[in-house]
C-alpha cells in the first residue's frame, strides 16, 4: 500500500506514540550530533551540517521506498526517480540553502531491467540539474525485496546568509505557507516542485525564525517546529486555513468522506514551505512572494483552530508517522 | 540468501555481463558526473568529489541490505550498524581521505523495535566514532520489506594530499595488497577493521597510482583499476597470491571443495586495500607498512597467474555483482 492510500495508515497518533519515529529521532538527538555543530542543526532538521570544517555546508538524505513513497506497477521510474531527488531538493528549500550535489544509492528489484535503471537514475540527476545538483556518485545494488531509493544532497549556506532551522519559532511570530495544501496524493506529491528558489529568497529577505518543508502534514510539520522550539503551540485561523485547501483536498474529501479541511491539516508530501516569520514581518512583503498566512504563535503547547465566530478546537497531531 | 552463501550466486562471469551492475555504471559514467569534477573521481570510484567549491571534500555511499550483505536471522543489529559504517570507511581508506561526518538512512523492517533501530543507528555511530567520523543526521523509515541501510560518508583530503583514484595504474606497475584474502565469509566481513589509518599513510609516503578496497574480490577489483586505468593487464605470481591465503579461506575450501586460491581470488568482502605502486617504489618500504607484493601491470589487457615453473593462466574475472 501506497503512503497515504488509507486514512486508517496515514492518520496515526503520532505525538502520542511512544514506539514511533519521533521517539526514535527524541532517543538519537539525545546520544547523537557532532561536537562543533550548529545547534538546532542535525537528526531532526531537514539538514545537518557537513562538518565544522566545512563551514556553510548542510546535507541531507531521504530514503523513498515502493509501496510507501511511490507504487512501481503504477508509476513509472522516470517519475520515481524525479520524486526521490525532489524530496531533498525540497529539504535544502526547508533550510535556505542552495543544493550543489548528489549521490544516489539504489536497492533494485531484481526484476527491474538495465533500462529501468538507467531511466531512474538519470531522471533524479536531471531533476536535480534543474536547481544545479548533478547525481556526482553513488552506490547500485539489486535485490529480491522491494526497491529502495537513497539520495543524499550537499547543499551550500549563500555567502551572508544562514540556514533557517526547525527550532527558532518565538511566541507571537506569524505563520505562513508557500501553497495550497491537502490531497496531494492524486499525484503532486509525484511531480511537486521544490521551492528552492523560494526558500533561498525568504532566507536572504524575510529571514524566517523557522521553516520546514510539509512531508508528513501540516499539522505535524507545524508540531515539528513548534516543539523543537522549545514546546511552543500555535492558534491557525479556520478561515485563512480555508483559503489554502487544494482543489485536490476537495476532490479526496468527495471521495473519502474526510473534510477538506482535514486533508488540508493531516495528508502528507504537500512539500510546500512551512515558516514562522517575526511578528514585525510586514504582511505585504510576504504576500508578495505568495504567502499565506496561517495564524500565529502562542506560549503554550498545542495547536488550536479558531473559527471565525470565535470558537477554538484543538488540531489533533495526526499525520504520516514511520515506524509505529 | 546472503551474499556468498552460495558459490553459484557470488560467482557471476561479470566482465561478461551486459546486464550487470559493470553495465549499467559503464552507461552512468559515460551520462553523469558535475562538470568540473576531479578527472577519474566520480560514479564507479570509491568517493566522488564533493563538488568544484568544497575543494579536498570528497563523499561515498553505501547501501547494505538484509540478505544480502548481512543475515538478521543470524546476526546482531549493532554488527550490522557497524559493517554499513565500516564498508564506507573502507571506501575512504581506498581514496587516502579522512573520514569525517556521516549520515544514515534506514528503511527498517517493521519487525524491528525501537531498541533494534536505535541500537543499529548507534553502532554505526560508534564505529564511525572511532575514525572521527560521527553519524550527524539521517532519515529514519520502516516497511514492511527487509531492512537496507544506507550511510553517506564525507571526507576531506589531507593538506597538500591528492586522493587516490582508482585510474592511475601503469604498465610495469607494482601491485600489492594490504591483508589475507578469502573466505571472509566466516565473519571477517562483518568484524573488519577499516584500513583508514593506512589508506592515509601510504598516500601521503608511497603514492599509490591506484588504489581500492576489496568488496567484491580481487579478482574483480583488480579488473577495476586495470580498466579504470585505459584498459591495461595484470600479471600476478601464484606463489605470491598463495602468501596472501587467508586461514579462513583454507575453511571455505575445506567445506565446498574450492581451492584456497580461488577463494582468494573471488570471494568478496575482504576490504583489505588492493594498491599499483610506482614501478620504482622500493619493495622494503611497501613491506615495512604490512603490504605483500603480488605481481606487476601489464600493458595487454587481462588477468593471469604465473605458476614458479613459467605456466601462465588466465584468472576469470569472476567475482560478486550486483543486478545481473
Amino acid at each position: 500500500m501506497t503512503r497515504g492510500d488509507s486514512p486508517e495508515t496515514v492518520l496515526t497518533p503520532a505525538a502520542a506514540s511512544e514506539r514511533g519515529e519521533f521517539a526514535l529521532l527524541r532517543r538519537l538527538q539525545a546520544r547523537l550530533g557532532a561536537p562543533g555543530a550548529a545547534p538546532g542543526i542535525g537528526f531532526g532538521d531537514d539538514m545537518a551540517a557537513l562538518a565544522p570544517a566545512a563551514p556553510g555546508w548542510l546535507w541531507t538524505v531521504d530514503m523513498v521506498m515502493d509501496g510507501v513513497d511511490f507504487d512501481s506497477r503504477v508509476h513509472d521510474w522516470a517519475t520515481i526517480g524525479r520524486k526521490a531527488m525532489a524530496v531533498n531538493l525540497s529539504d535544502c528549500a526547508a533550510m535556505g540553502v542552495a543544493p550543489v550535489s548528489a549521490l544516489c544509492a539504489v536497492a533494485l528489484h531484481n526484476g527491474l531491467t538495465l533500462a529501468d535503471a538507467e531511466t531512474l537514475i538519470l531522471a533524479a540527476d536531471a531533476c536535480g540539474r534543474e536547481f544545479n545538483c548533478p547525481v556526482v556518485g553513488g552506490d547500485t545494488n539489486s535485490w529480491d525485496a522491494p526497491t529502495a531509493i537513497s539520495i543524499t544532497v550537499a547543499g551550500q549556506v549563500p555567502p551572508g546568509g544562514a540556514p533557517v532551522p526547525r527550532s527558532g519559532a518565538r511566541p507571537r511570530d506569524s505563520i505562513w505557507v508557500s501553497g495550497p495544501l491537502g490531497g496531494s496524493l492524486l499525484g503532486r506529491h509525484l511531480t511537486f516542485t521544490p521551492r528552492v528558489a523560494l526558500g533561498l529568497e525568504l532566507a536572504r529577505t524575510l529571514r524566517p525564525h523557522a521553516m520546514i518543508d510539509i512531508s508528513d502534514g501540516l499539522a505535524v510539520d507545524l508540531a515539528r517546529i513548534l516543539t523543537a522550539s522549545g514546546g511552543l503551540g500555535a492558534v491557525l485561523s479556520a478561515a485563512a486555513l480555508d483559503q489554502v485547501v487544494h482543489a485536490d483536498a476537495f476532490e479526496m474529501a468527495a471521495r473519502d468522506g474526510r473534510s477538506p479541511r482535514a486533508h488540508a491539516l493531516h495528508d502528507g508530501e504537500d512539500f510546500e514551505l512551512l515558516m514562522v516569520l517575526p511578528a514585525n514581518t510586514d504582511p505585504a512583503a510576504a504576500q508578495a512572494l505568495g504567502l499565506h498566512a496561517l495564524g500565529e504563535v502562542v506560549a503554550d503547547a498545542g495547536l488550536w483552530l479558531t473559527e471565525a465566530g470565535g470558537a477554538r478546537t484543538e488540531i489533533p497531531p495526526l499525520g504520516w508517522e514511520h515506524f509505529k
